[in-house]
């Protein structure tokens, strides 16, 4: 009879939650709106109530090795409080894991959600088998969790993996964080659209180009099924995006000479899009990487791939923070 | 009674090598000349020969705890082997490690010199007390060496630490790495030459500093008594050296959030003309380094720094290297 554990993934918008057996199966999933407009007290209460249902009803599978939960903030690696959570308002400060613990009775692990899914990719994923993965999170912005040695690596107050502020063009498009040309300016599903509509202005834009821009579902995909269908300003977008990504991975080969870097979040739907830019920046602008660039038919996680740089497609899709989650209590208790 | 190890800077002019106690305290050094021209078998007999004698002379001293080598070239983290040497011609394969060994029968730890020098600092130098450090070295070209969890961090393939090769301007200067606009171009002894030849053929230099870029001596430091007799374009030089600097330390401290960095080689002496650059340009930078910024009165290593992120000049000068090597035996054999 396998153990199992709970995994939460708190986001600004939805909360899911997962029982996951110690293979990765999913045993079973809940998904409920956050309500994050009702504050931290009622959201915690609501999460506390759907694990206690959830533990009770796999009780018969085995025992619970534990519960993690993946917040998008910055959580103190020392008092495990959450410091910032952009889209969580009114949660700064809140000490979300002593609370979680208080109603549930057990130990709980709170961690960030980029980090969550790196380890998700480690444990399931894309970066199986390495003890030393970046992670970029391609979303609205662009998140980042890095695991060193096997475990995730939090920097000095929580705060390491903030990849999406790596600057591309120092010269370039201001950022929210004060500076300009950061990689999230260039890498995110915001920055597509905002390069998107930039150029439907501009001359030469075809209509149809124009037309999907001004439409109301318009979004980052929109962009990317343009660019499918050989919209030259669509795949324009997405060269830009590769290059962006392609000279902040450099920097990290540079920097790290990690053996695998993960990409995923939304915008890797995009990937045959923004690949191959990525791939010609990378190799131009990392000695490091043109030694050990694995070649075509190198096999993730084979012995061919041994000494070489992997850039590889992250391999769960939403679900990496959800198992990276489940898997926190294992992990974190070793 | 202290133990003592020897330690040896190789470098592609000078091979020094000198015997520390357990206290870092300095016994005694010896300076040679590399004779690179004899090539590698030459080179080690003679290394072999100086350090049997100095082991010979410090016999009466303690114990010699172990042989420690910096090298300026890609050590592979699972052979041993010397992988590349650019300023070691015709070293590269060659199994230097086993040689010296088998020559002075005694275990003997090879490093990346970089590395060697951010373990020089990690002992006796700016990152007393800190476990992770990155260190960039300033010299002919920019070196770096990473400690993380208090052990040199390799990457993959030995080559961690690459931060010269980070891209600050995307669009800039070209580099021998095959990139361009690296920090290497930026904030390196050449760049600020190369920079400084560049503006004295513009117009608005003044006479001086025309005279002194094309008199025979003229080099890096030439350029910053320059600055500090309040020349502007050497100001403007070391403005630009600041700048690139502190691009490229925010990216680090975006990706890592360390605790201290550490800025080391002859450049670092021209710390007051580009400090003011660096230290503007990462709070603008990093969002991670505001919210994590001392303040100006507190001290490397005092209990004031804790939760800061710390930019510090290198303490050993030029001698971080040589001790960094004698405290190789020691933290590898722990």
């Amino acid at each position: 009879m396998p153990n199992f554990s709970i995994g939460v993934d708190l986001g600004g918008t939805n909360l899911r939650i997962a029982a996951v057996d110690e293979h990765g199966n999913f045993l079973e999933r809940v998904s409920l709106p956050t309500h994050v407009s009702l504050g931290p007290n009622y959201v915690i209460k609501a999460m506390c109530e759907s694990i206690r249902q959830l533990g009770e009803r796999h009780r018969a599978t085995g025992e619970l090795a534990g519960i993690g939960v993946g917040i998008p903030g910055i959580i103190d690696p020392e008092t495990g409080l959450l410091r910032e959570a952009e889209n969580l308002p009114g949660w700064a400060g809140v000490p979300v894991q002593a609370e979680i613990e208080r109603q549930l009775g057990t130990r709980v692990v709170l961690e960030n959600d980029a980090n969550a899914a790196a380890l998700g990719e480690k444990w399931l994923g894309a970066a199986r088998d390495f003890d030393d993965i970046a992670m970029l999170t391609l979303g609205t912005g662009v998140g980042g969790g890095l695991i060193l040695g096997g475990k995730i690596f939090r920097g000095m107050s929580g705060m390491a993996g903030e990849f999406g502020h790596m600057t591309i063009d120092w010269e370039g498009i201001p950022c929210s964080c004060g500076s300009r040309g950061c990689l999230e300016q260039y890498g995110s599903a915001s920055a597509i659209i905002r390069m998107a509509r930039d150029m439907a202005r501009r001359e030469g834009a075809s209509e149809t180009f124009k037309t999907a821009c001004s439409s109301p579902g318009f979004n980052a995909k929109s962009v990317y099924d343009l660019a499918v269908q050989g919209d030259e300003r669509a795949k324009e977008i997405f060269h830009s995006v590769g290059r962006s990504l392609g000279i902040a991975i450099a920097d990290l080969v540079n920097a790290m000479n990690l053996p695998i870097y993960v990409i995923g979040g939304g915008v890797s739907g995009a990937w045959d899009a923004f690949a191959p830019s990525l791939f010609e920046e990378l190799r131009h602008r990392s000695a490091v990487y043109a030694a050990t660039e694995p070649s075509p038919d190198v096999e993730r996680s084979s012995k061919a791939a041994k000494g070489k740089t992997l850039i590889a497609r992250a391999l769960l899709c939403g679900e990496g923070g959800l198992y990276g989650a489940a898997r926190l209590p294992v992990v974190s208790g070793s």
